[in-house]
């Protein structure tokens, strides 16, 4: 397919992404009267149910990232030009914000309300390092090993990292500086933002090594 | 398969979906003790499950369709004659009805009785919109990249689309008409079903004109 | 495999089947703290899953019917002997009660001990005929049509049946048989047994018929 | 692969299925509000959801036993050796308390502490015995049977047997060693293990008794 058609692809499945991280947190917070396991039971279940259609429909014609760390992960490993991952990853980003904004519509709230949900500390960052270091492995063990398995694989990894993780594991940068814009359930604090992503860039970086060794049969090189 | 073969498929399968629907909007509804969030839990993950199971028993030998939107698409993108998408609609919707009927005897409710569940106004109607934008895009792509895959991405989608839009996503103009027929959990007053379907006709068309040119390799046709 | 691994396998399948349907009822009702929502929620979700689990492991070596009903819609496909069709289900229902002791031991209940829960009613019988068609529905459709989905399909279907059935969908004469002897979430009372299993046959004997003539290409026979 | 890559797959997967069970049971007793239903709800779909992530991941490229009884069944059905046998056991505990460790320290809890969660009497051994013997049961059924369902079946079946056992299922003695180390939800009194450990021992080598004649075509040896 053309750049134009791959960019597009990572923009709309992004940005359907994030409409569906940002809606159904909206949806499940009003109708759950108090009860945060609820609310976040109907946000797992219908975060993960969601990416395994979005990736099962862009995934066999595209590539269906909609993460920058996904991204960089696949330019290091030589699948993609660093050229091009860079422009993956601007695409990702406006996506990610439209997104946030067609969410808002379903539901009436502002286009754009800054966030004023806390999340700070060491327990939250050591998440979302394991979060993304989790994620990175199953897409590369999947991609690797058994590709067909990867919208099964990812949505039900990320719907398990909502409950195990202490952060309700963002792991996407582009979705956690998109979730800056939402005053909502799945919101966070602009000022907590930068920390969450230089744990992701790590986690995303260990597991890249990791398991770029792991799957690499002897004899052959890593990329 | 002989048209008459399809068409019985059309109607038989949009009827068990509309009484999985309605069934379980009922049951959830019952048992829920008044919490809303469960009783759409009860419904989403009902109705998701039922059309994976659906499609994957109907669709391999037949078009398992179900919805005038994706008939339309199918014609739009030269699958289907328009002749024939005309009598699917109509065998589809003859179903839906039935399948309201089927539901409301399981329950001890009347065959049919007018809802008087107002669902209106500007962010229920983009709700639409991108409900069935998604729906199709998921469709559209699944079908040109990863066939096998169509029961699950639906399914799931569906399930997710549910807690992600304002409208708990109808996204079908056959179930709106038959949600009419049925005034409990899951209906729609009458009065409000027509900007449900202009907006679900607004979105599946655009998603047909995005996603057929995003999935045409370059130098090849749109259909 | 010989007669005797194959009637193993359909007594060891069904009586894992009783297990998860009958403790997963007794565990969700403790645990519910009296929301039937809540336990008929854990109750569907691990037994759709459970049957994913069982028809995976027992359906690609042997048949996995585990159902009186579907070994009758496969003597009348001709897909297997009546001799042994009869073989099958004493197997089936031998299976089942021993599932039924198995869960009771699980939970400290009595072996066996007859249920007092009543399900009776035209609402209740017409739910039973709806079920048992729709299983046997998705069962034929995706034998023929895409026959590794088979193990998701049927327990999609089933989680899905316990919610839009308004007798949370028995649709097995043999599960119907060994749930007469618990008294506890999923039960029934023996008296309420007969029609449950009349109403089966005949909704299981519609489904064999309409989808057998719908799967069936012109010009070649019906089995 | 070397066995180098083999043993470090067999502790990282084992690390990160720890990390599921104990971080979303933390999580879903803290959100739970004192409903155990829901906070096994939320354990039970993050831990089914994630075993279908990690043995996808892990499983096409390497073995993905994250057991020492799957080991254990393996090497009596000669597909390991003994020594390579023991190797794998003795990673999968280092994995397991590493998971430990790295759950707690996502939610602030301390690095390891002895549980106080009594899980003793014959019901509890009966659980553990018919856990282990299903699990088993699924896993050989479907590596010699359809072997790309393996993920899947295992995820469903762990998710369903969290419900329809009396002990929510440890069904794995790695697991239960390292659940001792945490006094949260899914925690085990270290007084307890060993029972459980006995039980799960003999479930699982019955399911392997059974289950190879059951699937030996007649004729051939039993390995």
């Amino acid at each position: 397919m053309t750049l134009a058609q791959r960019l597009t692809s990572e923009a709309l499945g992004t940005a359907l992404l994030l409409a569906i991280i940002i809606g159904s947190g909206i949806m499940g917070e009003r109708l759950a009267g108090g009860s945060v396991a609820i609310a976040l039971l109907a946000n797992s279940i219908a975060t993960g149910a969601g990416l395994i259609a979005l990736i099962a429909a862009f995934g066999a014609i595209f590539d269906a990232h909609f993460n920058p760390m996904v991204t960089t992960a696949t330019a290091f490993l030589r699948y993609l030009s660093w050229r091009e991952a860079g422009l993956y990853m601007i695409f990702q980003c406006v996506g990610a914000f439209a997104g946030v904004a067609c969410a808002h519509w379903m539901f009436g709230e502002p286009t754009f309300f800054a966030s004023h949900h806390a999340r700070s500390g060491a327990a939250q960052w050591w998440s979302e390092f394991v979060a993304t270091f989790g994620l990175l492995s199953v897409i590369i063990g999947c991609v690797r090993g058994r590709p067909q398995a990867v919208p099964y694989a990812v949505g039900c990894y990320i719907a398990a990292a909502y409950w195990f993780t202490g952060s309700t594991s963002f792991a996407n940068p582009a979705v956690t500086l998109a979730r800056m814009a939402s005053d909502t359930f799945a919101g966070i604090r602009p000022a907590d933002a930068l920390p969450f992503i230089v744990a992701q860039v790590a986690g995303g970086l260990a597991a890249t090594g990791v398991m770029g060794w792991l799957t690499t049969p002897p004899g052959r090189k890593n990329y």
